[in-house]
């Protein structure tokens, strides 16, 4: 496994490499999930390249960018066994250089949701994917549905701007609890961490009453929110039904919608969703 | 030459170049300042790809989409001529579709001088650029001077995004009394054609100043704007002195500087510049 440090040894790296070139882009500090995009990205293409960079862009400046899980011993440990080709670990500085000012937006929908409570998040992500993207070439990149939104920003960039590159999202891992697999289930404490649960369960709870035939997307919520608050240790930060697409809330029902929340445990920031089809 | 409308029957094509690939987009109607770009594209390129797209984006809503002059027959006639390879003019519909939100903005470099005029108008052309590059792939694409901010532009996104192409500015070209070509000079009446080469004018004037020694960047605009307040047809949009990076304005002359100017004549905004070093 190569691991490569700059723009330009990438460049370089990859022209090397037997195509398609499959490509996770990560913030490290690895779990079930990342495994599970390396693992399709290794089974399905003769080149995998993977990127650790955990891109400040992206994070809000009362956000925990230096607190940011990191484990990179491990991580290239983890890539080293699944067999990884190729890892990109850029810099900070060389990623955004002084005056760096290029930015990518796809406003319509990343004001919602996620984009709501975390101005400015998607911009960055955007930017650091297109860029990524620019350096390595991929023919298909691997996202975790988890990211919902992140996925839905990504597709759609690439596609608009005509970057030539396949997009997969595949399922969110969940513990055996349901709790999704997330590198910040590492703040939890064991407190929390039960509470987490709330999420999975709250989505649950959507399915169960869309079977039912419940109509009102806004009872759904309704309901979801109730069930959230029962729990002391969590606070709501959204409840939504959406358009899988738009993002825009629905208020009667109908099949695909995206059921998502974001909810606070403890300290922690922890998202979930599930699409209904 | 291939003529080519559609972005999926372009990345065919594209596929059966030979490389290096020059490329040059244009919103066509075709002067020398164009053909200087196609030519130079042609002498250092095994194949040569020019666009022709009057981008709706980069024209504010009370600005000349609509009127912007166009002639492709005559402009395909002398593509042929020069030996283009291939001539892409996707559709608008094409280019944005319903619902298309992926910006690429530069805002550091894009809110001054024709930024500041012309708001939101180097977002389309970033957004337009960027999307052609990933369409066409080139590995060098040629921009003409007279749009210097442009230059900057996208060499800014292309650095900073890592396109991995190379941009090359090539010099304006004059009419004999030192007016830049360009497409809006059709606009102009006899009169104001006469008028116009007060822009010209004051930019010579300005390297005269530089070239005795005037050490007041303040001093020059000043001199400059009260030449043109002379030609009555003439009405100033903006006269700088800027560092050619930054496009800050200077208060102590220094090289290099970009002095830069937009001028109505009659209801045709003209602009160009200068670069000293």
């Amino acid at each position: 496994m190569q691991v490569v440090e700059t723009i330009a040894e990438m460049k370089r790296v990859r022209k090397e490499l037997t195509g398609p070139v499959g490509f996770v882009a990560t913030m490290g500090f690895f779990h079930e999930g990342h495994l599970s995009l390396v693992r399709k990205a290794r089974a399905r293409n003769p080149s995998v390249a993977v990127s650790i960079f955990v891109n400040p862009a992206q994070f809000g400046p009362a956000e925990d960018f230096d607190t940011y899980p990191r484990d990179l011993p491990r991580d290239l440990s983890l890539l080293e066994k699944e067999r990884a080709d190729v890892v990109f670990m850029p810099s900070v500085a060389e990623m955004y250089p002084p005056g760096f000012d290029s930015w990518v937006d796809i406003a319509s929908v990343t004001d919602r949701l996620e984009g709501a409570s975390r101005p400015g998040h998607f911009r960055g992500v955007a930017t650091v994917v297109n860029k990524l993207f620019n350096i390595i070439r991929p023919d298909v990149s691997y996202f975790g549905q988890k990211d919902a939104q992140q996925v839905l920003v990504v597709r759609k960039m690439v596609q608009e701007l005509k970057m030539g590159l396949e997009i997969v999202a595949l399922p969110t891992v969940r513990e055996d609890d349901g709790l999704a697999v997330s590198s910040r289930n590492a703040y939890l404490n064991p407190e929390e961490r039960k509470a987490a649960t709330i999420l999975h369960r709250s989505l649950c709870l959507a399915e169960e009453l869309w079977e039912k035939g419940e109509k009102d997307a806004g009872s759904i919520r309704q309901q979801m929110r109730e069930l959230i608050q029962k729990e002391p240790l969590a606070r709501i930060d959204y409840v939504s039904i959406a358009d899988p697409e738009t993002l825009e809330e629905m208020d009667e029902v109908r099949t695909p919608a995206l059921a998502s929340l974001a909810v606070w445990t403890g300290r922690t920031r922890l998202i979930d969703n599930v699409v209904v089809e």
